[in-house]
């Protein structure tokens, strides 16, 4: 396993643990993890605290993103592709796609290299919490 | 003057006075303000907070957002439309677009109605601060 990708499935067991919905990020440049974050909105109660959102608040005003690379246990909605573009983050790294397809052709119409790992670990983690948990889960990607 | 992009603006006067970048939001549902917010790069080092998130944080987990409509000072850039896009809000009403033209395009082609009020109090505040602080806003849209 990628070590960084080890490191967003971690924020994203940490994410469970606190009874929030399973998905981590984090972000890396030149191989040192500058930000990592899970998403929080049962925890905090934020409707926009998606797991990337947190992981580019944890990493602060970078200025330039250039040189970042991405990485989330699933692919980006909207929300978060949405900021990779206006950020200028070239590269993002998926754990799945298979729960939620999320927003690829965006990000690649915009320049953006997406690399998807379709991890059985991921896929059944994300698979698990929305069977358990639907509602919770329409709610965060925005289809109640 | 909307008494609802008022509000919006009231709220990025409140950044500017605040020492920070002057966009408001404001989001409404039934004809009441259920959330307000201004950008707060600088106040509080956060890169993800900008005025139309800030707005979506304080409002809440809203849950469905299709009669929701949202209000900023300035056309919102692709994470502020990305959460528009993904969230289901079906209607955007920004003071100007001169200064920056944002992702409106991208909210249209997802069915979101865009009007621009084409506002001088709104370019003529976001022109000035733009002069004077043009590295404060290139790296507010990504663009350092």
């Amino acid at each position: 396993m990628d070590v960084f990708m080890q490191a967003a499935i971690d924020e994203a067991k940490k994410g469970l643990a606190e009874g929030g919905i399973p998905i981590g990020s984090v972000m890396v440049i030149n191989r040192r993890i500058v930000g990592s974050g899970h998403n929080k909105r049962v925890q905090d109660g934020d409707p926009v605290m998606h797991a990337e959102i947190d992981c580019l608040r944890s990493a602060g005003r970078v200025g330039r993103y250039k040189d970042a690379v991405l990485y989330s246990t699933l692919m980006p909605c909207y929300l978060c592709a949405g900021a990779v573009v206006q950020f200028g983050i070239k590269k993002v790294i998926v754990g799945e796609s298979k729960n939620f397809e999320g927003a690829r052709a965006f990000m690649e119409a915009h320049g953006v290299e997406v690399v998807d790992l379709d991890l059985p670990e991921c896929k059944d983690m994300m698979a698990e919490f929305i069977q358990k948990n639907p509602a919770l889960w329409f709610e965060d990607i925005g289809k109640l």
